[in-house]
């Protein structure tokens, strides 16, 4: 890690910089599978299943029958865990649920508006090394509660062709209504156009490596919305002298077994014994499975001193960071203070895993600076809010002249005609 | 207008279709220009505001001086209306407004969601034929509602180098905080990139051409946020023999107005008396000043004929029409069927020139069928939902082993540690 001592303000920009991604040079390749879906549909998928997975696949939907035996290859345990958190997120998730809100904005003009669920979502779990089942609630709970019709997960299939079982119990635990073997950017070429087995959607969630990350944002160009742009995953810590430097490494290192590509970033004060973190951090490496991810993360990755706290604070808001843990002893003031971060994590005994599994907010979150205008997904992101407005006789006497007199201004004659004909037939 | 009866299903997603628009072919140029704007910054506004709009700038700010002017050559009774606009707008955002909201998930496990302003926004206003100064009120109403720091606007200068007075008046009334004299391409890429005279935004709203439709499509891939995906305006009428031909005619012809691309389509019941509406669409054409460009949206444009009303609703439902007014008896109970649109009108006295102008909903709203997953602009589209959380040694102790049980089975040892030295230390 690199460090840094109160660095001028002209080099933020550059110290905000998360590795980056070439996408652009994936872009002919996801074209060309995506076109290939379109066209060919659940024959490509079985194609390419074959070409990048390494396994045949008869059919694509996962059966009643594979989802219910996946129950018995979960400890009661585990299944416990992922029960205890996904009430958790129910909570937190419904109560996000908002009334129909009705205005009378004049005597005679009410105007309202209601949450109406996307009817057809899908959500994408990556393969790969960590079969991430927790993001199965993360995305199935809201999507169920916001009341989506139609939600159904794709997830590439294993090279024996199944599914994982924790990702199969989380899916049924949550209400996810139908299962299919598809990965990378053809999974999400065929949940936005489409295939006989896997039905079309309107939005697409979930996380994945490049090429799922170009395919979502190539299918949201033809209008099919996805969750957010995203990057690798990241975390701030700003942290000060009264913080366990155990724990300030082990958050830091949860972060960075990630990926390669991730980065951790430590603002700390000038009171900070920062060899003391270095030196836990060299400690708690040692013993991790994913010790070579990590130790590559922790290359992109820097340590910043501030004297004051109040640069710190600038510094997090111009990172705007996706995962951000105030260990301080004045972790609510300082929080007060935060206008850019995807989920906040106050104190010493909240790390971000408690928020990335069980504690009941959201772990899909805007990466890569992006929480300066995005937030991360909520109740909200599966509904989408219609405006309603009815109006009286009497409201139109009162609105329609208005209305008149700003077309005519915009130049809009069809527009006040559309007034004019009704106020002449009130009147008349 | 083609008429079309009783459609089967299958034949849907054609009458869906809307004029395309080829925004790959204006990808080069648009590039061009953004790359133009990243390099040489106000000199490349300058430059391209002489080569596109004739017109020689020496400053790119509007000073205050022509803002207070502004006022002088208005009418005081456009004035007014304009307040009186401004002020429903305000009050049926204003209700939007969500308090911070907290719930235990667990005993000592707090979670909150708090909404924070997105600090830097940038609006666009077009030129051309209609001075779009209610598209000030809708857009900058909410930004300062929520609590945006720096909400700047561009908009092209006229052939006088000045802006359009209205404009003027109503960025001023809303708050707009400074206003650029910048248009097309390259006012998006100012407001993306910043330049010498222009601060750099976080989310940039407002319609435009189709070179600003792409340069907005450009940006959101670099990571800078816009509203949504654009296209040309359209209605949806659904009638029953109640509906008065020249209040179907008149609304039909006020979205017509609008572009040369613009669709209108219009369902109806068998009772409905087709030709008595086509009549009256002819004879209110020929007094329109816009005639030509509504003559050319009307031969995009369909009316679909169904037996059946729910086939008609499932219809509306599958084109997801970005207005929607529903002329019927019941038309109650038909906007409580419809799953799908951007902003709904309900009865004979509520014409959609209401919403576009004064009755105080937003009328920037998802064209194209987007409505099916993307709402309109809101209260919300200026503020992100930052989720915060605090742990206590007590929470912890509940939550920590069900996050130990859950990252382990994610293979993530590192995010398991975070929990477990916290744990140990507690128990030490």
């Amino acid at each position: 890690m690199n460090i840094f001592k109160n660095p001028p303000r002209e080099n933020w920009r550059n110290l905000c910089e998360r590795p980056q991604l070439d996408l652009d040079s994936l872009t002919g390749t996801v074209k060309n599978i995506l076109e290939n879906v379109k066209r060919s549909g659940d024959r490509a998928l079985i194609d390419l299943t074959l070409k990048f997975d390494n396994v045949s696949l008869e059919q694509l939907e996962v059966t009643n029958d594979e989802i219910q035996q996946s129950e018995k290859y979960l400890s009661a345990s585990l299944k416990n865990s992922i029960q205890l958190a996904a009430r958790n997120i129910q909570k937190f998730h419904a109560a996000q649920k908002r009334d129909v809100l009705t205005i009378d904005t004049m005597p005679g003009v009410t105007c309202w508006r209601k949450a109406t669920p996307i009817e057809k979502i899908g959500i994408y779990i990556p393969g790969g090394s960590a079969p991430l089942f927790s993001t199965v609630l993360m995305l199935g709970i809201p999507a169920t509660l916001g009341g989506c019709k139609e939600v159904i997960l794709c997830t590439p299939p294993n090279e024996k062709g199944g599914v994982n079982s924790a990702i199969l119990y989380a899916a049924r635990l949550v209400g996810v209504t139908r299962i299919f073997k598809a990965g990378g950017a053809q999974a999400i070429a065929a949940m936005a156009y489409g295939t006989e087995s896997i039905p079309q959607v309107y939005k697409i969630f979930g996380p994945g490596n490049q090429f799922v990350t170009k395919a979502k944002q190539l299918v949201s160009e033809e209008g099919v919305a996805i969750d957010m742009p995203a990057g690798p995953s990241e975390v701030l810590v700003i942290a000060d002298e009264t913080a366990d430097p155990s724990f300030i490494a082990s958050d830091l290192l949860s972060q960075a077994e990630h990926g390669p590509d991730s980065q951790v970033m430590l603002v700390v004060n000038e009171k900070v014994t920062v060899d003391s973190i270095i030196k836990e951090i060299k400690n708690q490496l040692e013993t991790l499975p994913r010790k070579d991810t990590a130790e590559k993360a922790l290359a992109n990755s820097r340590i910043i001193i501030f004297d004051e706290e109040s640069a710190g604070i600038d510094f997090v808001n111009e990172y705007a960071p996706e995962h951000l843990i105030i260990n301080t002893k004045n972790s609510d003031e300082v929080a007060g203070k935060i206008t850019n971060a995807g989920s906040v994590f106050l104190g010493a005994y909240t790390p971000e895993s408690a928020g990335d599994y069980a504690s009941g907010t959201n772990h899909t979150l805007p990466t890569n600076g992006y929480a300066k205008a995005y937030a991360g997904v909520s109740l909200d992101s599966f509904v989408k809010y219609i405006t309603f407005q009815k109006i009286t006789q009497e409201g139109i006497k009162t609105l329609g002249p208005i209305v008149e007199e700003m077309a005519e201004a915009e130049l809009l004659q069809a527009h006040k005609r559309a007034i004019s004909i009704r106020l002449k037939q009130i009147n008349s």
